[in-house]
């Protein structure tokens, strides 16, 4: 049946996203959503947007968003690019930056669409071993390569990498594009944006998904030196004029303006983040330092696959992969606190029976 | 400077949308955008929308829009794929039924997007010559090929094609997918849809952003055999998950539901259409039979460089292209009556100049 296809597109291994589920009366903790919702600027921004000027294109070069960026994070606006997500980012910087001749690295524990980047762009990878205690090892990123990906905080664990750790890797890579995704700093670890200035071969991505609650919006960026913003921008225009809608444009700088809101809110995430931790331990879970929005935890008596099934039926969404080295540990994104109270409650009631 | 981009981006020569200019006061016939508004019905789903649930992911699957859709165009879910604009759309079709190896075939004179799209991902293509009348010719389409891109009706001329044509392609590339571009179908020609159930290596693509006047909104679709479908997805699905967010999915369906709406603004511009031709003959235009909602006109006294620069100085943006063939031409788009009152007005004074 696949005849039609495309050699690439017969081979490839899609990614696979946490569930979405169309009812609405499961507790959501599968997808590092935030539990609170978007800052009233953005949605009262998207309201003003939602008018007649949609029966026009929208800025094919955002440069309103860029300008509000680049003041909110103090950079020039041809240091910014903005994309439908940070995984579109993500896609662009891959074929931006990486050749198939030259192998990338990138950790074997993290966001598992860099694999399925690297098969849709033909790439050869090198998957770098997470040390026994789950941290980034950093001289394997020394060694000869053709560019560099790290999630910082690291996901699926949520630990996270000092700025003198991703300095080092920058040091030691001039020849190579370092990219940098932090989907979940906002919620502990130290942006690499300060260093955006002074090393030409950084790129950093960003989201408006977790910390800004807009998953639902779907708008990313990148920060770099213009140079490779030029990169990103030849690839993206060849491949998609005009890649945020009116809505998005005008929904993300309603919430980059509402600065204290976005503090507010991650800060009762962290404050939750670290309660649910201690209760976790409490239990008998190993507990990773987390400085994300979710926590990796697992059960020395109990397989995390065990109780992913007795969550779900206690209407509890969880993630959990079928991955060496990691298919004991759950990835529990935090909720409220009364979502953390029943998920620790349905876990108690779970370890008891097991 | 480029040292650190990936090889493929170095050869990149990306595609130029037409001027989005940040002031509103220009009449604006260049980018082919719907003067009239979108309906009501599309601005009140989006308004509805921009809720807390923002907070979460989209569905990646578009399951609702597309059950609209099926309705709407009396096909399944699964013969269905909708993605961020049907440009995205286009390049993910580039991306699932075309290989390097094999030559694909698109007219000459047509979207200038699609030899884009194919140095983006490494494609040989051959451009085949339209007849000298502008037509597409069938005979070079039976040639062997690994696919073939037809915009019907085409761009910039606004030509269509028969559904013979169309149907003589498909029975003479039985193992090539062959890709119709309606974007402009709404305006004129007769849509490949219901071919779709007939022809395993057919994919019809169309778009909300002429007819239905969401160009700001981003949201284009495919109809083919489902066994094609599922490429699109594959690919789709190794680039990125989420790529309509919540208030394009919305919105689209609003815009779907209001077919009275369609109907009504598409005939207003066929109208205007017609009128404007005859208008541009009587001043001595030759113009292209047109099915969309543009006309291509060349005047045989003054060059079309001169209109195009004129009118930008009167405050009337259109379109114009520096290529063989077409560089006496401009393509106007059909804006409201009074707008081409404005236009006729302009173009007469400035032939009297010239």
């Amino acid at each position: 049946m696949k005849e039609l296809w495309s050699k690439r597109a017969r081979e490839l291994t899609p990614y696979v996203p946490g569930e979405q589920p169309r009812q609405e009366q499961l507790i959501k903790l599968n997808t590092n959503e935030n539990p609170y919702p978007p800052s009233a600027m953005a949605l009262a921004a998207i309201r003003e947007a939602a008018n007649d000027t949609l029966r026009l294109y929208p800025d094919p070069e955002c440069r309103s968003l860029r300008e509000v960026l680049a003041e909110t994070y103090g950079l020039n606006t041809d240091q910014i690019f903005v994309g439908n997500g940070s995984d579109e980012v993500l896609a662009l910087c891959f074929q931006a930056f990486f050749d198939p001749e030259r192998t990338i690295l990138f950790p074997d524990i993290t966001y598992s669409f860099y694999t399925v980047y690297a098969d849709l762009y033909g790439l050869k990878y090198r998957q770098i071993p997470l040390d026994q205690h789950f941290a980034v090892p950093l001289a394997p990123f020394l060694e000869q390569n053709g560019g560099v990906v790290i999630a910082n905080p690291n996901a699926p664990t949520g630990l996270a990498l000092s700025l003198s750790g991703i300095q080092a890797v920058l040091e030691g890579n001039p020849a190579s594009v370092v990219v940098v995704d932090e989907a979940y700093v906002d919620f502990g670890a130290r942006s690499a944006i300060e260093l955006v200035d002074r090393y030409p071969n950084l790129v950093v991505v960003q989201t408006l998904s977790k910390s800004r609650a807009l998953a639902g919006l779907r708008v990313g960026f990148a920060f770099a030196h213009q140079n490779l913003i030029a990169a990103l921008n030849s690839v993206k225009n060849s491949f998609n004029s005009y890649t945020l809608d009116r809505l998005a444009l005008a929904g993300a700088e309603g919430a980059l303006r509402d600065r204290q809101y976005l503090q507010a809110t991650a800060a009762k995430i962290c404050h939750t983040r670290d309660s649910t931790a201690e209760r976790l331990k409490a239990m008998g879970f190993q507990v990773i330092d987390s400085s994300a929005n979710f926590l990796f935890a697992s059960h020395p008596h109990t397989a995390a696959k065990t109780l992913l099934d007795g969550l779900r039926q206690k209407g509890i969404l969880v993630r959990w992969w079928d991955k060496p080295r990691i298919s004991n540990y759950l990835r529990i994104t935090i909720g409220t606190d009364q979502e953390m109270d029943a998920l620790c409650h349905a876990l108690a009631q779970l370890l008891e029976q097991s």
